[in-house]
């Protein structure tokens, strides 16, 4: 019988450093063409569609993850894991962990690749669970010694700073004015719901790495589009991806596409990602299909012997 | 958190009456309107594609089930369910179980309103799991006297009489010949893996009811073309995703698509079904989409009390 992961299972089982490291293999096997990661299939319904986005790791395993447009706040999703060689599902989570996390990881992924050796300080700006696993994953591949966050809720920014404290033992302040929350940061992280910018090019300090994990289309995007072309280097998870958006990507804009860069290309070394310490880097999440699987598959060789 | 059934929780937890109850009301609200049952959404993978087949249910319910065609022999499927206030996941099934009860019990509703209300002889050809599920539901809406039955080795034909004995307590015999085993029979399944036709027109008693399970379609069928001409009654559960067959279904043909009824209109009155003990009525099966949703709602509220 295939094992069953909910929120909670995973919040506990998964560590930032697995799932940075789970992220990184599959953006590699996305670079080399061994994670197989189809356009989403959709289902409408009535008010609102199911959407499937699936993948297949060669030989390993094949799966997927459902959500819907119904926009319920509790609403819920699956990731299903198929072993590969048998068809049987060897694990499902019911929730929203798997999503974020492997979000977030594919974030540290970033991070990690392209910010500098020595960053120190992250800026945070938003405070829900996607702004969360971005400085869980943050965490993991960089020794942090303060982070600054701004939401639009006092409340909202206090918790979310105590909690990075208590959990991540990492000095954390709620900060009124976004922009004061990542001036002079080494890593920013935009994690909003906003559709209209909150943060522009002469807000980031030369030499930051950001994260871009919220609307960054044309006509809805929570940062200035001038922050595009500050960007010395500018990459992505999956530009097949970045470029199906609609409305269109901001970095996948005619003057932007030719030179969005491929995470799993850096990663495996057959593109450069920063060169100098006072480029500013940036990081365009679109969240890489199949990855919700990847780390499903990596949660549950951890939890139980392969069947 | 969902509750998760696996194949041996349905099979116990799920009887033929419950079961050809909610298949009869997923008919009628398909008919009606109320269940929504979008076209297939498919995600393609290396050497097989990942299936969706999704469904909802006014306000009471969505979600829908997953399947591929990888073609593992013990390949497994998912049928997630919604709650569709809320959103949160209500029920997941992992395993085959969902998937062919429902088809069984889709049966059943046709056996119930196509049949003879006299019918009590039962003959079948094939012996797995979607013969089994046709005879499980069939016994739960006629009284059986006797079934008989055809499979290509005789193994698998004395177990599945055996299993009929001993779970239905229905009297059944193995029968060598496919043409004896559905001679003069009210109700005859045809649930085949076979591609060419092993029942023709001339092999069915008049007043005989049949199902057909298996290949239907135009170069890959297990009955004779003749089969159709010969029914006075041609029934499907989704005319919709009969029509949608690629090749197509021989009931979809010109000659025959006129005269194919919606088994929902004939549950609810607004077609006729049988008029006469001598007609020959058959029902096509095509698995209406939703339907296994359906199936785990009803045994959800059955197993738990609703969130």
């Amino acid at each position: 019988m295939a094992v069953v992961f909910s929120d909670d299972e995973v919040a506990a089982a998964l560590d930032g450093s697995t799932a940075v490291a789970a992220m990184r293999e599959a953006l590699l096997a996305a670079y080399d063409g061994r994670l197989v990661a189809p356009p989403r299939a959709t289902a409408p319904l009535r008010d609102g569609r199911l959407v499937m986005t699936a993948g297949q790791l060669a030989d390993e395993w094949y799966g997927f993850r459902s959500y819907d447009t119904f926009g319920h706040p509790d609403g819920e999703q699956v990731v299903v894991l198929h072993d590969a060689r048998t068809g049987r599902i060897r694990a499902v989570a019911v929730g929203e962990e798997i999503g974020s996390r492997r979000t977030g990881a594919l974030g540290g992924a970033a991070v990690d690749a392209l910010a500098r050796p020595d960053a120190g300080t992250l800026g945070v700006l938003g405070a829900g669970r996607q702004a969360w696993t971005q400085v869980w994953a943050t965490a993991a591949v960089r020794p942090l010694r303060e982070v600054t966050v701004h939401s639009r809720t006092p409340a909202g920014r206090e918790a979310f700073a105590a909690r990075v404290r208590a959990e991540l033992g990492v000095p954390a302040w709620p900060v009124a004015d976004p922009r004061a929350a990542v001036r002079d940061r080494d890593v920013v992280v935009l994690a909003t719901t906003s559709r209209t910018p909150v943060l522009s090019a002469a807000d980031l300090a030369p030499g930051t790495h950001l994260n871009a994990v919220g609307f960054k289309q044309v006509g809805r995007s929570e940062f200035g589009p001038d922050l595009l072309d500050r960007a010395d280097v500018l990459a992505t998870d999956s530009p097949a991806q970045a470029l199906a958006y609609d409305p269109p990507m901001l970095a996948a804009e005619p003057r932007h596409a030719g030179r969005l860069r491929h995470l799993g290309a850096v990663l495996a070394g057959a593109t450069p990602g920063r060169t100098g310490p006072e480029q500013v880097t940036v990081f365009c999440s679109v969240g890489l299909a199949g990855t919700e699987v990847a780390l499903l598959d990596r949660l549950a060789r951890a939890t139980l012997p392969r069947a």
